[in-house]
């Protein structure tokens, strides 16, 4: 979305880059962000170094000031966010407060049971257009009060990047992971901690990791694993992974773009609670096994089997989802309900159309149905 | 509602004081709540002194950084409070993510314009527990996808502080305030600004007083205005106020409760567009006529009237609102949607009832209809 | 000093504008730094709304916080800052941080009994280059330990601004004040709070003002008083400036400059305790009555005689001040220790002279002397 | 000295809990402060996860703006706070602006070169009471105009810590490392990044090592080391030690107290940087190489040698210090400039013996010598 909006002459595309984007410990992707080239209009840092539940609060906290303070000195006519997460709650804060408007990219996603999803609504009910990954998403908003008007399907915008990933072969592959794979011999194992599940954490990432490693074993393939996010709870599933001593299985932090999508392209399957699972799963055709409550209660393609913290029941839905054909063909015929890939240039299209002066933007005249 | 949780062993409350009772410019209420024996868990400072759109993003941001310094001390099983500002989302936010139950008073009124509108409709998905000051207002929160478990039509626990403040006769009031009124010859004058419409405050402010002293000297009455909040806008409220020279006019600051409560109950009719307007003053039984755009979309228990700004149409309400006894007994008759004065008692009762360690409240499972 | 470093090609000046300046009720002079055209870096917010002791160092904080943020974006060669105050000890914790030049107009001053003069001295100790206003300041930098090649003597730069500003008769100044003075009819009030006496700054406001209104009134002139800055106990100056009704006294809050030092010029004496009356009061060749402790300990050019907070001696010396001749020609050969008026200059000549890549700068050898 | 406070009727000690106390990836230590039953008023968050040169800043004001709250909660006698960190600086406003005393342990101290540095000398100006580990260190305060009533010198408090340390046995020591060592066949390496040499921090820690590297390989011994701070250029140091590939060297995160003195009572001499070396070596008698640009300008017993990060030179005086016996014997006859283990009953001593309400202590009369 991003270059598609920097392409544009009509925009005047500028980033203020936070969180995890400034952490040496997640790899320090600012870097990447500047390779790209773009503006950055500032640097807000949010990122405690602390696991302790506070994190979050005072995380967001800094980044309302923060992005309040380049909002004034900016002034912009539209902020653009993603998701549910600090920066989007502040940047809904921000918006309403100093009557910017807000565009919104990811609303209307039903899932729950972690405190991103309530931020997730909450912030739906603060922005003032909302580009949604689903038609359904849509109708969830228009269902809650949103204004018509307002809400838009445009498809996930993720389909595009992985569309216009280069292709590795396995060889490439594996050198960049030192570790060696080839298509359709290893899995993928991505799982983040809950933040109504903190305590249970390392347990939960310990029986995931012995259903892997059983079969890894007994299948003789590999898997590989990638590092969860920062959340409260981290540090039990990062406890887990360092525990698991398993030539078979290899952890990644912050693996490159290009790196992920190919692994993901040529992978038997993914195991764990990502929500890459849900939204862009369905695009590589690939089947799912989302373990424990994370992204329950989402829009599920087809392609994702959910199963509790129970060892046996993870390997059995891990078997079928790699060696199940008759299971596996059927997933490769899912229709994806999250759009075609073309996301970006309708998020782009829609916020050139918007008059940003027009009060009819700024001020919501109905919040319930 | 602070004073009957006070009472009952079940609780042990300490109060977050923020915000304008911090602040000399503001009447420092902080002294009220001292003198009323509250505990005090922290001060935390909200109000920047500047008029630009940063003021109130900034301020949620230390509030949310300072309450959750708090709540990380002091660890209490709910978060309550009150409406649609700073605090509240700030209250939402902390609570959210450091998993401490949040109860709102207030939620799913439909009144939309200001700023504070999205954030009480974000705090409601936030809030975990929602007392409404209207059933129809309880409706619209489970129209809109909230748990129906988790909402309560408990009425407007400002009308127990109204019942019970003390009568002061006319005589006292005119001391008190040092402005010779007596009962019925006077109206009421309570204007804000809106956030959608900062630059007009002051002119909206003139045409407003204009109407006023035309009434008051045409029909030889009095008006007591109160002066407005601190959002931004107050500036031009406050020029307009400062330049009126009537001496039937008086404008206050911070009213004692008491005063005001009296001051209510023998007035003629409230103009302006205070939010006590439609909440309130069906419980005095009291004509109101609400001039512009805010309060627009609530619910009217038939004792309101909205007109734009225009002088002469102001004038007309106001005349008929004081003088013409038809529509006055019409305006007795109400029934007040808002309650029977006894929501203290039964958000007293509820938050007595819950358990707070029951994870039932804590995750929400469905956030659309 | 803004305006020559502005004028000069080797300088890209941007500010950071901060505190009172954003401030409505401070008279708003973000508008004047408008007006002159000067690139505003950020606005960062630093006043709260109160009068309680919290109130300079969350300022301080908000003012770290964001300046922190500016100067990771405009990574500057060299900040610049005046003074002792919240910005003061702001800038040089995030220089001192940041690794950027600091560079310090005022310091070795060597007044005592606010809390102001800590901050001072300990700025000088984080600051890279002193410009001081006088030479002994300069001496008393080096005498504590301060490396002698970062300390100039450049006097001081309001003598500049006092000079540059155009006369105004006055009859023009009765204009602009709206209150009738004629040369050498009257003198002007100024006096702040000081932090170490907090509660007493209304009676001693009070006692002043019973001193000045005795002058006023038995020597038929008139009093010219400007409101205190917004230090903790200014409230209590305020309000006894409120409490005083004499017509012969006229209180006015934020000047214009060019009034300001006219008012300056013509007038017999100042009393109060502004630092004018030490560091710019011998420019004009205007005998001072300092009352109370602030501005103890510094450096006196002759012109300034202090007393304490006794409404006879205050009567007496201002007495003396005003209409003993004598007294008046010895104050008007006093030799200016603040310097010729060219203090812009050298500041500029220093500053363009400095390679702030060399390390010699940014890294202190010795702290003792 | 927190202990000998806890112990006494006299106090009623409470801590404010920060930096890398809070933090997982520092060992949360926060834990060990529990364990010993301190009471803790509030927990504050001051590290930001990145390793940009805002860090630092930004933790100062998040530290100021939380202590201010704490502190006007709780309304503290006296301020307490070691060295030059930012809860120094940071303590040292809040104590100033809210006119709290402010003591400080290890001012004096005239050690230069790194961002601390300025900050100690600054808090020194601001701080009420001086508590100086050697009486070198008290003169110098005194010499830069600080009033000798506020200076006290009471030595290192760390040697009561060093003497009331459990010993421990090599055999017991090897068992807690999971590394085998025994007396006198090992060194240990401690280095931290300066501030003024961020960008040098990895090449400097490989020099180090190689130099580490050859010695343990050629006279067979084995080197002991640790994990540097958390400053900017602290990865380039972790970076180095990750890197380095030998077995007879290991580093370790956060030791015990108890190994950690052990190790030193038990080691050739100390490799590196570590303030340790200055101000405790001598107390062990232990031979201490001080590699590169930290630490010099310190106080020096006699049992430290300053060398550049010379590869050769850092190798020959590391073998002189571990194995020329005559200059170890010369070593272990240094007189300790930092007191005698008792500064802890001095401190509470004179704490105990401070009025806190006397007016002389808060406002200093003087700045200059």
């Amino acid at each position: 979305v991003l270059k598609e909006l920097e392409s544009r002459d009509a925009f005047d595309l500028k980033l203020i880059v936070s969180g995890a984007h400034l952490s040496k410990w997640h790899g320090n992707t600012l870097k990447l962000i500047e390779k790209d080239n773009f503006t950055i209009a500032d640097k807000i840092d949010s990122l405690l170094m602390t696991d302790r539940l506070v994190q979050r609060a005072k995380g967001t906290a800094s980044l309302i000031s923060g992005i309040a303070q380049t909002v004034e000195r900016e002034n912009p006519d539209i902020l653009l966010f993603v998701g549910d997460r600090e920066e989007s709650i502040a940047t809904c804060v921000v918006g309403n407060y100093m009557d910017v408007l807000v565009a919104h990219l990811g609303g209307g996603d039903p899932v729950y049971g972690n405190s991103d999803d309530p931020v997730r609504t909450a912030c739906s009910r603060m922005a003032h257009i909302h580009f949604c990954f689903a038609d359904e998403y849509r109708q969830n908003l228009i269902n809650s009060g949103e204004e018509d008007f307002r809400t838009f399907f445009t498809g996930n915008p993720a389909l595009n990047n992985i569309d216009s990933t280069k292709v590795l072969d396995c060889d490439e592959l594996s050198t960049r992971l030192d570790f060696d794979i080839c298509a359709g011999n290893y899995l993928v194992v991505l799982s983040h901690p809950l933040s109504s599940e903190v305590k249970e954490s390392y347990q939960q990432m310990k029986t995931l990791l012995r259903a892997v490693s059983k079969i890894v074993d007994s299948k003789n393939i590999k898997a590989v694993g990638i590092y969860p996010n920062t959340d409260p709870g981290s540090h039990g599933v990062i406890n887990a992974i360092n525990e698991t001593k398993n030539d078979s299985i290899a952890f990644f932090k912050n693996l490159p773009r290009d790196v992920f999508v190919n692994l993901m392209r040529n992978s038997l399957c993914l195991a764990g609670n990502s929500s890459m699972g849900i939204l862009e799963a369905p695009h590589y055709k690939l089947p799912v096994v989302n373990v424990g409550n994370r992204q329950r209660g989402r829009l599920n393609a087809g392609n994702v089997v959910f199963v509790d913290y129970q060892e046996k029941e993870i390997q059995d839905e891990i078997n079928r989802a790699c060696f199940d054909n008759a299971y596996r063909d059927c997933v490769k015929s899912v229709k994806n309900p999250y759009g075609d890939g073309s996301a970006h240039i309708r998020i782009a299209d829609i916020l050139e159309s918007i008059d940003a002066k027009d009060k009819i933007w700024h001020t919501k005249k109905n919040f319930f149905p």
